[in-house]
């Protein structure tokens, strides 16, 4: 690779348009290797190892010269290391190293992880917040009165220091059916049973869709989970192209689809089909390792480079903030590198790319 | 790459199998960038660019130099560049340097874009005509008396010089759904119904199919829209899999999966599956640019190499005439340099079947 | 390539989790090259070879020098040299090449191909047997008795010398809708009509549903035809994530995703999200020859390298025993090379993952 492409990719100081935290409290290794497995929602078979994975090599290659190991070391000295120091210790080692600037974090994630403020502390970065609809459904849920009237009302609350909105629909039913507005009836009927139910884990579609209008009438962006997560979505009806009837009703309001693997061919169709969709490569970089240069090739052929933004997506072990950084620094180096080798691209050009899809977009479209 | 496998891609005289007319009216920056975005029906979003995707690029790659300027060329300087020529004049640069000897030429698009005789002279080659199904259909409508018979009579006349006809079904409800041939009755109830709509732009199933069925009633080879479009069109509902009862119907009639984005490797499989059904590679090569070379790796998977039809499926600038040439050159050269380094084919067999996908599988398919 | 990863890939010892019998009897050239094409159930047409597909220039590139003839050579010359052995002179060349070590074999084709003392005979190595369910049900449909008992008898019967069961449920009418147990009362009757109709070739989806939930009852794997096959087959309706609600109540038993293509992305993400399911790369990995290089790689994205298995489902020719094993050297060399060369993987990793695939995996899950 020409060295003044690589040392631009290396340089760019980028924008994580979504993340979590980080754990704060020790994690045992069982936990730390689940924590490398995204889809499995149960403990890892005895005769399996979160370590032999893609991700878990890619720990292995990239993050343990950042706790003073060899490239590659060996699982067993990996987690004695690591084991030494604390996860907010782990955070002041991996986060800085991700030449990140600006965290915007999704906080609907329950369990003893990073807030906006430990994030920013970690890393010495700017942090925003992403709201999560259904956190907001349940909050409504909560409150007195009519349902619709305390959704937007929160929602109001919460956005007015928030940089977007995020729907798990993708978890809660899937995309394919119905994702029209539910009339104002609808939604009091469906809240109703709901608050009777208890109010917990929404999975009524009605509501679910009242959450998605209400977040579209904000003038923030909203973040879609799109294809890969763990095995309570039902991956395939996270098609992105289920989505098509809500995107040509969905107006102007910027639609970011996350992750999108295995998808994200038909994801980068529609961020050139509409003028307010865009493409997120988070998670499945992290996951993907070395294949992550395979991935970030097959998101760079229908979207218009004015619409991929970076992400890591990652939660729990502070090594996915920095790895996916890591990881995607390499794979747009390999795939930039090689269309500039066979004259495709000018040099100028794939520097003027990774800008772009590192931190200009998500620049322009969160408003940092 | 070996020199003489180089050489030989870019010598090979293609048939293009699936193209349009080039714009005869001068177009503003607007319409041209625009031009470069086959998904979106919209006015692209003031902050984007139809130059900041991969035609955009490759259109500065390779257009660039046949208008005299350095590859790469800024944006403003190609589109300035551009503009003291006039469409045609564009064409006469842009066709002969595609190094096509025969231009089949679907003639159903509306709107001021050469025809046969200007792409003929513009080109110096050879042109021939397919047959818009669902133009047809409107003719038979427009028509007195029996509506299947018009048709009939219509399709005759034109299959005469023509050398194909084409469905865009793709476009008119997908390929989900019963396709086998109505019934006359049906029919007739069907024109009826659309005749008293106004006859105009067909939705309707039954005539379609009806359309369709008589197509493969013809001597000639019946071309599908299939995947990548523009967002009328339901990209999940033209997976050519969903034509598998139809083909199993479509006796010895050749069928031609067009485009396939992003359904290629499935469209392979049919090529594979069935003696009548080939795949082409049209309009997908322009849209992917740099991405061209993986694309047309996938596309060499299932497929038997008698099978694969090279097209460009320009429509409009000039330039998608040359750019689909010169990107599936391109391609082809990288790809099959790559088995050939890997002792995986031989040389003169790369050779060979560079001349099969370039010109002789069109040629025998469509007796050139 | 470093030559100690490439040394080391060659020499690997494989168990081949999924093969069936070469032939017995002489084939004429047209059975020959149809044998070289999976999906179409048709002779190949008059202008098609089977020479000209992936397949067939990897016979010619791989399987050429083992009868002494130049790689590459042409295919008339193969065809005549192939002529002058027996089909079992043929296999005692190729099955000895292929390393193998161990052959599963589903012994449930019909035809006169080789059983397990052949197999053994050939290749001087270790075989088990694989049950086809599909063949065991008519076996209990031309039982006395119910059904149900007549099913477990045979089954357990059979299965105590066999390592592994096999469904081909994707053949008779795929993976969408309810796959769970039927009740007592549904199988007897389901039976009975299907013994009425004279008990060949199951479409019964009760029955179907049956024999592959008394399967997972067995302490064997379980495998399934995913992907890939003849056009009897709709492929959309084999896309292994409709196996979802299965695999969600299938326990502990292995189930092995044999195939797979295109669904590779989606198989490995199951690999991931569930303890007990394995993605193989069989078939796919011949039919793709150059390509298969490109297909390992898409195996290597989210499937834990614990849970991916090695096979070469070779059929028919013996070519094909000896071809699986070559082509996924290859391949696999080509692809952990790239990981290391890159930085992303050490050697010794990429060592450790071959054998993992290539036999570690099997030993564990089949006892071998």
């Amino acid at each position: 690779m020409t060295s003044a492409l690589a040392d631009h990719i290396a340089g760019v100081r980028l924008v994580d348009n979504h993340v979590h935290g980080y754990w704060l409290a020790a994690a045992d290794r069982r936990r730390f290797e689940n924590g490398l497995n995204e889809a499995n929602i149960e403990p890892l078979a005895d005769f399996d190892s979160g370590f032999d994975t893609q991700l878990g090599f890619a720990v292995r290659a990239h993050c343990a010269p950042l706790l003073g190991l060899p490239e590659h070391v060996d699982p067993q000295s990996y987690w004695e290391r690591r084991s030494q120091l604390t996860e907010s210790q782990l955070a002041a080692v991996f986060l800085p190293a991700a030449g990140v600037s600006d965290w915007l974090v999704d906080t609907g994630l329950p369990g003893e992880i990073a807030g906006l403020p430990e994030m920013a502390a970690a890393s010495g970065s700017a942090v925003g917040e992403i709201v999560r609809l259904e956190q907001v459904a349940e909050q409504a849920a909560a409150s007195p009165g009519d349902y619709a009237d305390a959704f937007r009302r929160i929602l109001f609350e919460r956005s007015k220091t928030a940089v977007a909105t995020k729907t798990v629909l993708a978890y809660r039913g899937g995309f394919d059916g119905d994702l029209s507005a539910p009339d104002t009836r609808a939604v009091a009927e469906a809240a109703a049973r709901w608050r009777a139910a208890g109010g917990v884990r929404l999975t009524d579609r009605t509501l679910l869709r009242f959450g998605v209008h209400e977040a579209l009438r904000l003038d923030k962006p909203l973040q879609f989970h799109v294809g890969l997560g763990d095995r309570d979505c039902d991956l395939h009806r996270t098609n992105p192209m289920l989505l098509l009837d809500f995107l040509r009703q969905s107006g102007t309001t910027p639609i970011v689809l996350l992750h999108c693997y295995p998808y994200e061919r038909e994801a980068g169709y529609l961020a050139q089909a509409f003028n307010n969709v865009y493409l997120d490569v988070g998670l499945s970089v992290n996951h993907l390792g070395a294949r992550a240069e395979a991935f970030i090739g097959r998101t760079l052929e229908l979207a218009p480079f004015r619409k991929i933004l970076y992400s890591s997506d990652a939660f729990g072990p502070a090594e996915l903030h920095y790895l996916g950084s890591a990881l995607w620094r390499a794979g747009m180096a390999a795939v930039l590198a090689g269309f500039v080798r066979r004259g495709q691209w000018s040099e100028a050009d794939a520097m003027r790319v990774v800008d772009l899809i590192g931190r200009g977009n998500a620049a322009r479209v969160y408003a940092r």
